[in-house]
């Protein structure tokens, strides 16, 4: 087996052989984008896509059993991302037909609904959208003003959208292909409101005219997924009948009266969205696995493209050049760590939505974690796959080597399935309020209220949990031993924890602050609100770094494991040489040992660079699917 | 007169008649992008678009009136920037007829050739392209394969592209609408090799037909730009009468004897091609204008949407977030500070220009403050337009909200004209051989060889050139003094020019380390390749900040001074804060006064924050012509 090969298992993780099987099937498949078609036309190319996929088992794994799947959640996310390296239109209809609108059914509803729907559901005889997003409220869920009313004398709902701002919009399938919507609205009965609440709510007739009541239109072209076909909804007195509430959270009987088995509000809606973790989970999944292609096909290109030189005729491999490999090598090393974090993620998750009863301490961990790796993901596809395409030249701003293609479709990752800034508020916001109470929504006052003094416990004992880590940090040698210490995973664990440590404490203590009035509350978090940015940014570093330590250990080819190695000290080096003003500025990194940092960068650059292309197959992008002409000169 | 209409007015600077002209004129035409289009259709069309344009004069502008201009160079490129507000396909396709094709006629060429083209080409009577760039040869022009040979007996030159590295790739107007190219070959008589030079070459029939020996075709789909025609160009034995040859620096005679008026190879060559200096000018300032849209967009949009708060129905404005004017400002403050460096770019260049024999020194300086603030205007705005989309959530990646187009459009700037990394090469390349000697191509070894010991004496004599920021450095208070000295123009002026000095004079002395060896001398280089581009970098910071500086100067309100101090504290302040590891590490910034680098930075936020609004008015991007849907809402 060579070393790229040993490599690519220890990446592909414990759901290694859906990941061969799609490379296989999805090979088959003509999937590469076409750039030539109308709207229409690329629109009606990924229904017929979809249908391939129905055979391959990927959709029906994503249901229980019970429900008519087969029960691997793991292999329906693992399925999901290997899309993204063939056409993210594709992976982003395949999520929210079976990962959005499936799960919303299969999370949110009973037995009634999971009968009713799933099988036709995985079979795509039912096509359905997920409309949660209002045009008027993103990210800030609880704030939709949608409305389900529910009416006594005809035992129905009633689905409104009263005002602009009210109107679902962006939502993937609402334009074109959709029979019916997962509606996410205010329910009420006998004048109250209790809150945010699923409806399935039909949209189309056979021959797709909109309903009566129901109003959709086209949100037209995208920066990017070209043939999924987003839309808006409006809904005007749109009835439907009482057994269409996704009731597994809250129910509404024929008298009307309101009953769930969660009473506290804010928890009962953050339990309902923490069941719909797999949407993030595949976009961070799915933006690993596009960033992966882009880094895969400049990787290439740069190891067979010479420019200048030394001496007239003698020009040098681009991938020779320090600055190239500045450019290439810490991020293939940021896409090797994610995925380790990933396949981690996955696991967890796997493992939690196989059980009947999961543990809510460790659920929320899992979506904190999911929210966190999401958001850093996809800034990092975002970042790395414009750097491709620059280091690609104008071959690289061509369609026909996807470069621009791949960023234009992943651009709005960072955006859906919650903001990333948003998202890592909410990381931060988890850890200063130490999972401890019943918390409120994710508005600032809830955050700046609920500030706890345990910051310190949450990091130590979330550490503990590995002793692998707790070993290595343990064993560090001391500080002015060697320049060279800075190439010691426990030394890196050490700064990187620490970090988090420190910035999350100070964030806490500047909350602390603030009284209970909450105009004054406001202004305390958002002097602050950099700050508590920051602090989920630095805590997923180090949850990255730990899950790239443990992945290595697993890893059974003593020479991969020398290989990857090296790539976790690039991958640490380069996180700590980004932040080098803070590990100075908090004398972390006396000036000395700070400056050894970029030459232990520039160290490992020289090391790696032979590796180049044995690092970027070991991503496991099957050359015939890269789909860049410029690959076959 | 309001406060944005005076900030703008000092924006506009000198050619502000041209910019009120281009508002009024192109604000009437119907410019904005059509998605739905076909290729065919789109190139159809901004060809219709064009023809609009000759009236307005802005093309004639651009030449001598003895060839057939009006003269006014300043007028000819701020009339191209103008367009990039409205759509930049357009931009592209006036900058590479007027700009590329007509400034090699008119540069490259004598008065034959501009008596036989340039009227012509001012009205659209002849379309040309610019075919320099080869596939196998991107920013490296010195390598070039395409060959010209002079053929004694017929007396014409043969036009040869013999590899496939010699295509010549990725020209604007070569894949349908170019009639003729200057294209960009070996000159080769009686057996010898002069260098690259500039030839006529007829590409199709009237019926659009390839000529003999040319074989055209098409680059596709591209990552934006999507009006622009870029093809390739493929030439077999083609042959060109003697007069082709655009002759003014290099000629050969009937009897195939060469002559120029400049000996040294490598000075002619960079003589030739720093008289199409208006190219980078132009797409500097296309990127800035494309910029400016963008973040009056995302601004505008920043202003009315309101999301989460503190209590629920009372919803905070996103500007009024820390972390959103953190997101915005200090984009918006560098947009300002490119535009005040653009003006004095543009207003040198027409000054140079507009006389008959220009300085060496001069010009040579201009051209690699050209280069360099290219490369910063097109990085800043890859990342600002990125930025204003994120900003805009779902609603940004619509294209129908403009801010995808622009990134997609201007997302090759950082390739085309040269690539960042290669032009900011070339500026630390000038400032590290102190513009003293006869200099080498654009290779590493020339660099090593010629690095010169004088770095320091060029910063101090470049920078004494301005009195006013001799003075301003000269009155800056002590460095204990004040926390808020950081705020004081002498103190970041001053911080800025030592950095510059002390990253080149470090530069200076690795290269010099190097012996004569060409392997060695390579490897020195490569090691220090990073430093040295950080080395254009941080030059251009400065120069960026001194006409910054100098901008605020001459404007004549003095309340529009007061806000444009801030706005350039903030510029200064944001990038002290990017680099505060290297103020840390070099001992320029003590830890505690790095610290307040931070607050101050936020300080100047909330200061800004209520002139949000006059600041993007303040760009003169005519309400009108924004074209985003979710601002009329």
């Amino acid at each position: 087996m060579t070393l790229s090969e040993e490599v690519r298992i220890a990446l592909d993780g414990k759901w290694r052989h859906v990941r061969e099987q799609s490379r296989k099937e999805l090979g088959e498949m003509d999937l590469a984008y076409d750039h030539d078609l109308t709207l229409d036309e690329a629109r009606a190319r990924v229904l017929v896509q979809m249908k391939k996929l129905v055979p391959t088992g990927i959709p029906a794994a994503g249901f229980r059993v019970e429900s008519g799947g087969t029960g691997d959640p793991g292999m329906a996310v693992t399925g999901i991302e290997m899309l993204a390296q063939y056409d993210l239109s594709l992976m982003v209809k395949a999520g929210v037909q079976w990962g959005l609108f499936g799960g919303a059914i299969e999370n949110l509803g009973t037995k009634k609904h999971h009968d009713l729907y799933i099988r036709d559901l995985i079979n795509l005889d039912l096509l359905g959208c997920f409309a949660m997003t209002e045009t008027g409220h993103g990210s800030d869920v609880q704030s939709l003003e949608t409305t389900a009313t529910y009416d006594l004398a005809t035992q129905e709902f009633v689905i409104n959208s009263p005002t602009p701002s009210s109107r679902k919009d962006y939502i993937g399938g609402a334009a074109a292909h959709a029979e019916v919507a997962a509606v996410f609205a205010q329910l009420i009965t006998k004048g109250e409101n209790h809150g945010v609440h699923c409806f399935v709510v039909p949209l189309r007739d056979k021959k797709g005219k909109d309903l009566p009541g129901v109003t959709t239109s086209d949100c037209g072209h995208k920066g990017g997924l070209g043939a999924v076909d987003n839309g808006r909804i409006m809904f005007d007195d749109v009835r439907i009948p009482r057994e269409n509430l996704l009731n597994k959270y809250g129910q509404v009987d024929e008298g009307g009266t309101y009953s769930s088995p969660i009473d506290n509000v804010n928890r009962r809606f953050f339990t309902m969205l923490g069941t719909l973790i797999r949407g993030r989970v595949s976009v961070g999944g799915s933006a690993s696995a596009a960033t992966e292609v882009a880094l895969s096909i400049a990787g290439r290109y740069a190891l067979k493209r010479s420019q200048f030189g030394p001496e007239p005729g003698k020009e040098i491999i681009l991938m020779d050049y320090r600055m190239h490999q500045r450019r290439l090598l810490p991020l293939i090393a940021r896409s090797y760590a994610y995925r380790f974090a990933q396949n981690q993620l996955v696991a967890r998750m796997d493992r939690l939505q196989s059980t009947d009863e999961p543990d809510a301490q460790e659920s929320r961990e899992l979506e904190g974690r999911a929210a966190g790796l999401k958001a850093a993901q996809t800034w990092h596809a975002t970042k790395a796959i414009q750097e491709a395409r620059e280091a690609c030249g104008g071959a690289g701003y061509l369609a026909e080597n996807r470069l621009t293609t791949l960023k234009g479709d992943t651009d709005v990752f960072t955006t859906f399935e919650g903001d990333n800034h948003v998202l890592f508020q909410l990381v931060a916001k988890e850890l200063l309020t130490s999972y401890a109470q019943e918390v409120g929504g994710l508005d600032p006052v809830g955050l700046v209220r609920f500030a706890a003094g345990t910051v310190a416990d949450v990091v130590k004992e979330r550490t503990a949990a590995s002793q692998l880590i707790q070993r290595l940090i343990d064993a560090r040698p001391g500080k002015s031993e060697d320049d060279h210490d800075l190439l010691d995973r426990g030394a890196q664990l050490s700064l990187f924890e620490d970090r988090e440590q420190h910035v999350l404490e100070t964030a806490a203590r500047r909350l602390r602050r603030a009284g209970k009035d909450p105009g004054e509350a406001f202004a305390v978090f958002n002097a602050a609100q950099d700050h508590i940015i920051r602090a989920g940014r630095v805590h997923i570093d180090r949850v990255v770094l730990e899950a790239f330590t443990a992945g290595i250990a697993r890893c059974e080819s003593p020479e991969a494991q020398d290989l990857l190695r090296d790539v976790c000290s690039l991958y640490a080096l380069s996180t700590i040489e980004e932040d080098l003003a803070w590990f100075m500025g908090h004398n972390r990194l006396a000036d000395t040992r700070a400056k050894t940092v970029t030459s232990l960068v520039n160290e490992l650059l020289a090391k790696l660079r032979p590796h180049t292309l044995t690092l970027v197959e070991g991503f496991g992008v099957p050359e015939s699917s890269l789909h860049a002409v410029m690959l076959d000169a």
